[in-house]
């Protein structure tokens, strides 16, 4: 057998990575970012358990029973590994604490090259080895027709915490770094790629199905820093990636940079397979500029789950008939949940989804 | 005389109001948001004389004495009178509090309709008298070369902070008040437009030559919900305002809505003279989105005033080079000031773009 040859493995079934692909699906797929999180009592009663967030992070069997909650609860069309950005840069050995009601910290911000030159390129199966032991214990316990989503930070997202030691209202000294310490920011950008390449590759090879790379604060920059700064380092742990499985199977990527409606056209550049939208850009809109071979994923406000059911079906319609009939969709918010939503929230939308994007679909 | 006929005003002299009007300029105005303000020694020091924040804009000698110090320091292109877009609810009966270090705060927020009933539509020559004394001290101690830009925050905007209580993250009431009780919500910023017109007539009334809607918090609804709650509002103000003055000149509009790049058409279609950017939306893009009709404002990213003055003039550059020889430019930070600028970085910035678009400008 030519080695060449890649194997070619059947379409998947799962309506989730049918999506990511372009394929012809009966109904859109829907999962929500933060879908395993605060705002059920499930889940805070484990976290309860686990005593604070980041052990909840480190413990792979509650991680993966977290994971399953909502797939459970809500019968969602994928599930994501529950973690947290930040046990990259943790296991780049800076310290890492989450205070209650205060959110990440980093005590010791990097603020020199010598900080980088202290910084260590982790074994995934080492230092990450709990992320690795939750996935696999994750796709043990997920019913197999449902997919497992793994994912990190962008390096730029990654870069803001490391440098501003926490989250920020305005980033003075990552920007400042920028304008007039561009080589300490690229190097540390550099050290965030191979890291996150290594980091994604070992989920890949443990289990998940699909990655998304979380931009969250790509939108803070202008056109030409955000290509150089945030694109530019996804682009390169795209390429690095093993996207392509022994059995022939393709793992997609999925793009989510918030807030750059502006740069859609530089971010489907990235060779991702999906590029995932907040609430500001109509997905026709995004399907007019980027063309039909790249899927969408998003895109409805996540405060819509604070209206009643008629509201969010009649936002969900919205959302799905920008679109009309064609493929490449996965329903998601274009944001993650709020602790405060009430979960009964959830089935009305993921109900109204299925049978609206249904309806739609029948001529 | 018919009169009908609006005499013809010689064509303004101005930099500022020229660029506003698309007229030609030897070289670019510039002014900076928030001009005035905690960056400046001075402007603390009047500050602690006046006690507080609030008692400095009811203070008009003080307010008046703030708005100079840029120009007086600087020699920018404008002056910006020196007050607070709070005012206005303010003024409107809400209890309003400057928390030090907090922002504000409405300790009694709107929640219902009977809310809005105990709201008062204020005399702008009564309940804000201060600031029309404000705007005539100022004019009484301005170069008269330098026009004086008077402005609102606008209705939506203004509606966050008194539905939160003050500064938000999530804007959680606002946007349930926005999808479960849209009547509550048009409610108020229909009371908010009529305040807003009577307040901004006002302020051409007593002197000022320009004024800037500030919608800081448009971009955070999506693009339907933007065009209804936000900018239809401000499209209503923008009618109300007695533009044509009796000596024939015009009052320039200005309308910024921050991170709404992807909107800028509805925004050109709300009758503004000029539309102000963030640093997201390159200046030739949005011209080419625009068409030369319409002036714009902006958009160096202001953290770009931590940089060394190299890189200052480089990107000051990088802006004006996006439109070239184009009139109906006129030089602003895509945001405000920060308290922790240098002083010292100002004048390179000035310096920087009357140097570079003199050189442009120059076959």
């Amino acid at each position: 057998m030519n080695t060449n040859t890649v194997p070619s493995a059947p379409e998947p079934q799962s309506l989730f990575l049918r999506a990511c692909l372009g394929l012809d699906v009966a109904q859109t797929p829907v999962w929500l970012m933060r879908q395993a999180g605060r705002y059920l009592p499930e889940y805070r009663e484990v976290r309860r358990q686990a005593g604070d967030f980041l052990s909840l992070c480190k413990n792979p069997e509650l991680a993966a029973k977290v994971t399953l909650q909502p797939i459970e609860r809500f019968g969602l069309d994928a599930a994501i590994l529950f973690s947290d950005i930040l046990v990259v840069p943790e296991a780049m050995g800076m310290k890492l604490q989450f205070l209650e009601g205060e959110g990440p910290h980093f005590p010791e911000p990097l603020t020199r090259q010598a900080d980088l030159d202290r910084l260590t390129l982790p074994d995934p199966e080492v230092q990450l080895g709990y992320v690795m032991a939750a996935i696999r214990e994750i796709r043990r316990i997920l019913p197999s027709g449902v997919p497992l989503i793994g994912f990190s930070g962008s390096p730029w997202t990654l870069a803001t915490y490391m440098i501003e030691g926490g989250s920020s209202k305005k980033f003075t000294l990552i920007k400042t770094a920028l304008y007039n310490d561009p080589g300490f920011l690229e190097g540390l950008l550099e050290r965030l790629v191979t890291a996150v390449v290594h980091y994604l590759n070992a989920q890949i090879d443990h289990g998940v199905q699909a990655v998304q790379i979380f931009d969250t604060w790509g939108g803070i920059l202008g056109p030409d820093e955000y290509r150089r700064f945030s694109l530019e380092p996804m682009a390169r742990i795209i390429a690095g990636l093993n996207r392509n499985r022994p059995d022939g199977s393709r793992i997609p990527v999925i793009l989510f940079s918030k807030g750059c409606g502006g740069y859609l056209e530089t971010i489907a550049s990235s060779g991702c397979d999906v590029v995932g939208l907040d609430w500001t850009t109509p997905l026709g809109q995004a399907r007019a500029r980027l063309g039909p071979n790249i899927a969408l994923q998003g895109n409805l406000d996540p405060a819509i789950l604070y209206a009643n059911p008629q509201r969010i079906r009649s936002e969900v319609r919205r959302v799905l008939e920008s679109l009309g009939r064609q493929n490449g969709h996965i329903f998601n918010l274009g944001h993650g949940m709020e602790p405060n939503i009430d979960p009964l929230k959830v089935p009305q939308l993921i109900s109204a989804v299925r049978e609206e994007s249904r309806r739609i679909r029948t001529p």
